[in-house]
């Protein structure tokens, strides 16, 4: 399944930067860029006048039409004081699904994906559970049933770290997969991994948050895309959402119109960190949509 | 500032009960109003499945176009089993004002009931600070300056319950009211509290929600308008709204933008209270909208 | 394809009836069902003051336990003078689906039969594309492709009336099937059709709704479910939703944003029709949610 | 009453530009205010990738602090095939309310001036009724009555450009006001005309939008906030919104509920204008927020 993605024909270069804010960083970004021929297609920037920060997304078409600049502009901008990751959108990035049960982020996300409202190339999906398998394979997509037995986690994750590795992921999706990834794996997996959690963070953090929402009585249920940490339902936000209920709505309901925020708070997330719009800063994010 | 509210032209009584669910409530509860002469404008009802209760409101105009049958039908109510309060909407109920320095719901409530949005009557104005009293003044409403000292909370309390009764109040409203009232106030004033907290409550309760908001990088901020409890931010939720912000909006942003929805769910949540529209059942509420 | 409908596990009789308001209406309904030994599970009403119109959605489990008693009740409405349709929801109504090429609300539409979100049973598939073939037989589900050459289309409509009285359809669903159906069509299939329309009607009627709104500078796009009538995007409104956008949306970015919309907004006015609470009255629905 | 704004502490220049997009713009236009010693405080740019367009809003503090740059940097821009509008935002402008009976829009804004949300001092109050008159005494601002005789417009409206004149007015906003301005009024008046419309535009443009929106049954009501052209309800568009409504709603309820709408769309979109971020293009609007 490959990536299209309509609003950029042709490849580019995506920074992501930020560091200490000084006079003139607006020029010397782009002045470096079109010093070497390079056509800015987008540059956006934001200071945290607080903390003195200062972020960019700068996108650019290089004069030589390859990525050989990511390099120099990185050297460039660690030379201003910058942390700095460079891309170039000529290279598709391979995205793992990871899935349990719960189909409709699944179902949701391969229709998107065969409307290429992504960019990169769903190489495999990794399951607890066969439920999903079928609709893998009708969708040509590998999928690895690797079972999680609580007793003998860590060798399922040495499974999935292997899995990544052969398809040489970049993004790890955890459409409602219904395990706890351990920080082992985190550090291990050396890419993203971003998790939908159907409640709107920090409200309602753990097991059963429809559950827990219900109970409290509150008249709007949510969803929240994060980056994974170490802490569960504590990583950088990338996309919350929420939607009206009220005291007719049984919790049954509740999942039910949970998961069209579910759906559209994920893609969102991922849609956003593929295009490389998404900064993590301590443990937050500044995206850059 | 009298009330007048443009759907409900001529006075009815409005019955709010809930009890434990049995065949024949909707035709047992009709049945007798329609005995009576009366024609029923309204009625709504609810049945949780899982609790086994059964809800209702029912609106009426009784056929002697007075108030006496309230308590006919509150007899009757009881006589099924049920906890009922029923209210004759000709008696406009007094409401009182609590503020601080903080002017936006003031002066929103204050329009609004110029507007006759509201179904009752602005009987006074209480404040631990001086600064809105000539836009007390200027509306026509009597202003009370009551300070807070904080050795002496029990002292200010008893002038508070003091106006309330002078004014026969039916309703508190604290309109971003900076002091917690203690749970003897809430006890002794007899009637409903509603307060508005400035969150999406249970996220980011207790005090400088904005800013604890605003730390953990929430993509959406929101407001809740809750029955004041002697647990603080934690009593019945009546309604609940939220708005996107982003990492361009600095904490200065939240409290602004946020203002916008504080007034809005507050007013929502005054009016339907005095439209008798709002059930406590536990510490949830059910609302007839 | 079977319905699964959690909130509803056994069956019961919905009635909707509307007509010339007078007193004692929500007596009388409530009280021959109670009558009879009926358990009325919901029951909601609204009046028009202006048209004087009185309507209602009443839900119960009758004493027998099966549908006989649908007839005996809309003899019963009819005698107040009341226009009436009662269903039993233990027969499952039989759905058509049209759709062309654009794949997004079939997906959608698809992935909620497989959870179960609609009380029908999709009988089959309509197209004059082949493009969804593949995937209807997949999820196994009758595909029919009935090309449609514009000099002869009531040759084409002919052969989608007769799948449909095949099927013994009881609603069509225009999943942004890009045909406009005649009125003989119309008034010929005997039962209900549903269409999704991309923009926010009565705006941008017609063709290229998302050009029509990038051209204009609109900053929300929407997206209308309505039913199809002989005149163009003219018919009852069942639902509507709005996103906004800004100048840096392109119409492809409309296109995509509002995919989002179309899915959600023409889901639930299905979800709704199928659960007997839409009642059409002149050119406007009364939705009983 | 005189403007505060927190986010902007120290005075700037503000640039707004656009014209045919060409290599290194953002790169020319951030080196020409770096060299001169200016320290960029926010660059937003735009590309309109179809009609081959750029857009950017620049804002810095210049070297010399103060507001002379202005014209150096718009003869700069304009060597560079711009059309370009730089201001001085230590320069106040001063700002008339066109009002007429409805009081909801005027109380609102009133409200958010004082809490300091719009850079620019209320200069002056104009209205065809003397119905908040008492209220813009009440706040200390001129208030003039100019009624709007049918057969005499064109002498009141020189009695209003007169009263623009002498209060060196740099942007009148229509709220809520009830007379058509003419075109020559908005050539003559020498500056931006805002106006809320309480429909969604294009719809429903004209009079008693809600009615208009009753009658058809739409299930949402919008407003519109936008710059007023000869052509009525037809100028470019800034800022719009919609709620849910359903058949409970009479027209009274659009009415009350709009209200909430038409505040806040109008507020923000004065806030934005008055921040200079809203470029107007065609009969589009880019908006920097």
């Amino acid at each position: 399944m490959n990536a299209k993605d309509a609003p950029n024909p042709s490849a580019s270069l995506v920074a992501l930067l930020h560091g200490p804010d000084q006079p003139g960083l607006v020029a010397r970004t782009s002045g470096w860029i079109y010093g070497r021929g390079g056509n800015i297609l987008h540059a956006d920037q934001h200071r945290d006048d607080e903390a003195g920060v200062f972020f960019q997304r700068i996108e650019w078409i290089p004069a030589n039409g390859g990525g050989a600049d990511a390099a120099s502009f990185d050297a460039f901008a660690r030379s201003l004081d910058m942390a700095v990751e460079t891309v170039w959108t000529g290279e598709v990035p391979p995205v793992a699904l990871f899935v349990s049960k719960v189909p409709h982020c699944f179902h949701d996300l391969l229709a998107r994906w065969r409307l290429g409202e992504f960019r990169g190339k769903l190489a495999c999906i990794v399951s607890n559970h066969r439920d999903l398998e079928a609709d893998a394979e009708y969708h040509g997509i590998p999928f690895y049933h690797v079972p999680v037995d609580r007793s003998r986690k860590a060798e399922a994750e040495e499974r999935q770290l292997s899995i990544l590795r052969e398809h040489g992921v970049r993004l790890v999706i955890l459409a409602r997969y219904m395990q706890v990834l351990s920080e082992d794996f985190l550090e291990a997996c050396g890419c993203a991994v971003i998790n939908i959690h159907h409640s709107f963070l920090p409200a309602f953090a753990g097991a059963r948050p429809y559950h827990q929402a219900y109970s409290r009585g509150v008249k709007l249920i949510g969803a929240t895309a994060h980056y994974a940490t170490a802490v569960l339902d504590d990583g950088p936000i990338i996309q919350q959402d929420t939607i009206h209920v009220n005291h007719r709505h049984s919790v049954g309901d509740l999942v039910r119109r949970g998961r069209d925020l579910e759906k559209s708070v994920l893609a969102q997330a991922v849609r956003w960190h593929l295009q490389h719009r998404v900064l993590v800063y301590g443990n937050k994010t500044v995206v850059f949509d």
